[in-house]
């Protein structure tokens, strides 16, 4: 992005949560989330806030982070505190005259509320989700970036599966995988799942020790971060042959998820693109996931929106980044999920992280070598 | 860990938070913290809460983890929830008729706390520390774990600098880190800083493009996360000849370094050890770093106690575990921080993360090749 176009994006960020907090009645956001800072002034480091007024955005750093805060941050001030985060707010409000209420994020913790309300000469408001509400609407910037860091998922994760062989660990394509990401400039997205034969069945399994065995079953769900935004995917395979029963389970996720993404379109309730992934399974008489079907991503790997089942009204917008991701988890023998990451058009849902090295195909299961 | 040293172990751990519970009226506690809820039932996945109850101890977690927690808790109950975690801790609560009140770590979030005030039948009341304050003094296993880490966190840089030559950039340099890392059974303990040259002054900088050139200098601040337990050390070198100006900064913080570490032992205040570095680098007139001067390690990388300038009371105890780690940043030029993990005992400090691979020589810059 130009710088020009930057400024105007990173103001039309801050004015839109500026007319939430008028709304509100709030003259002011405490953003503490590492996000949502990051959203808010283009600052990517950590230990800091963004302090949203009604004239002007400032970060409030320390002295670690003054000389990154300069090459990163657009269209807001750079405040290097010499004293504690709280204490340096409440010089600046001191100083502020006009500002009498200020929204904190209702993710921030409890002690850290109790110590503002005690030191900040203003009237504080928990909020929940104000600049989550602006993030979640991606400009195509965000939906680029989304798509690359997908890109270089697979690109790194096809470099590592290259080089599986039996006697691999689930370590060991894990660190190979994110070693590759690193070449490409991006950081893992999340703990990567590497799943050897059973352990496909634990949905947040660790990798460990467990060695890769001919006709093991291979459950990975894996992504990257690049530039701050993430990628999501899972894929399964069998090394080797695949069972009829395999075959049957991956088949039905397959047209499960198939179903979920053709439900996907802005507007639609995201109950119902839950219900149909589930229905699916249900009718394959196979046992229905315990899991929700998908949740948005960007800055964060989960974020708003959730697709469960228990939420009768959220409706799905336009420009959201929702993963589809249904599963079948059969403890002592295997696990399947399969995950893309979808975008939420007029139209219907386009998949941001399909590649044809990593195709899902209903009527095969892919095998490696 | 044998079976029954385990379980002991965490009936000690349970029966010291239930004393503190007991000394401040509550008769049990919710524990969301990650680490919290390891350090309680050995559980070792997310999204799940221990609940401290008189006469026991119960994981809350759903069917994504429930294979996991039954291979990984000691002494306590595994509930799988099918509803939300606070609807699911309300159903239990409803049948505890002793329990009245609750303690609810301050470190959650306040939508959390609000939702928990709303939904539960017993007092809440926000609790600051109370496993933390078990956590704060090792056991031995624990100090061997940190031990182990730094040793691994070692092993890996040696192989990763083996391998280090000129043209690499930071992000090669720091992925060759992490991929040997996972070798040894290992991941990152935080996010690994290497920099080159000037980006040394940038206590967090985030490893980039930056490509190392003949007599650059480096900082690499880095630890291993070995069986949940986490190392942090830095050190830095000259990538050929060193000029006069660095050996003289380099032996600086050394010198203060040293000064803190021999300030270490049980019953002294901590903010003598921070004097100590800092009087040292304030002598010798160079400019003093604006960040603590350590920090507790253990389960998390940062964790109490904290050692700064502006806490006046707290002492050190036996069997915590310190990072003492001062450094010099002149911005443009280049930084040097030392750091090492220090046990605090009767008789002084002793440091954990020693390694004649990585002396830190007051009298000498150790060059690479």
């Amino acid at each position: 992005m130009d710088k020009q176009k930057a400024a105007a994006e990173y103001q039309r960020r801050n004015k839109a949560v500026r007319k939430q907090l008028a709304a509100a009645g709030t003259d002011g956001l405490i953003a503490a989330g590492v996000e949502n800072v990051r959203y808010l002034t283009g600052f990517c480091g950590h230990d800091s806030w963004a302090l949203v007024l009604p004239r002007c955005t400032m970060l409030i750093t320390d002295s670690r982070y003054t000389e990154q805060a300069r090459g990163e941050c657009v269209d807001c001030r750079i405040i290097e505190r010499k004293d504690g985060l709280v204490k340096t707010v409440g010089a600046i409000l001191e100083k502020q005259k006009g500002v009498k209420t200020l929204a904190v994020e209702d993710s921030c913790s409890m002690a850290l509320f109790k110590s503002l309300r005690k030191k900040l000469p203003v009237r504080l408001s928990p909020a929940a989700n104000v600049v989550e509400n602006v993030r979640i609407v991606k400009t195509e910037d965000e939906i680029r970036l989304i798509r690359k860091a997908g890109r270089i998922a697979f690109d790194a994760m096809e470099w590592a599966l290259g080089l599986l062989m039996p006697g691999m660990t689930e370590r060991q394509l894990t660190s190979l995988y994110e070693y590759r990401l690193s070449d490409y400039g991006a950081k893992i997205g999340f703990e990567t799942i590497v799943c050897f034969g059973p352990n496909g069945s634990r949905n947040h399994h660790q990798p460990g020790q467990r060695k890769l065995r001919k006709n093991d079953t291979i459950l990975l769900d894996f992504g990257a971060n690049y530039e701050g935004y993430t990628s999501d995917t899972t894929r399964c395979f069998a090394f080797g042959k695949a069972t009829a029963f395999y075959r049957r389970v991956y088949e039905t996720v397959a047209r499960s998820q198939a179903a979920a993404i053709a439900a996907v379109r802005a507007g639609v309730k995201m109950i119902q693109v839950d219900a149909a992934a589930r229905q699916v399974i249900e009718d394959a008489g196979l046992p229905v996931y315990g899991h929700g079907t998908g949740h948005g991503l960007g800055l964060q790997v989960h974020e708003n929106p959730y697709l469960s089942k228990t939420d009768k009204k959220g409706r799905l917008q336009a420009g959201q980044v929702i993963t589809i991701e249904p599963g079948i988890y059969l403890p002592g023998q295997f696990g399947v999920r399969l995950e893309d990451d979808v975008l939420v058009t007029e139209n219907g849902g386009e998949i941001l992280s399909r590649d044809k090295r990593f195709d899902i195909r209903v009527d095969n299961v892919p095998l490696l070598k």
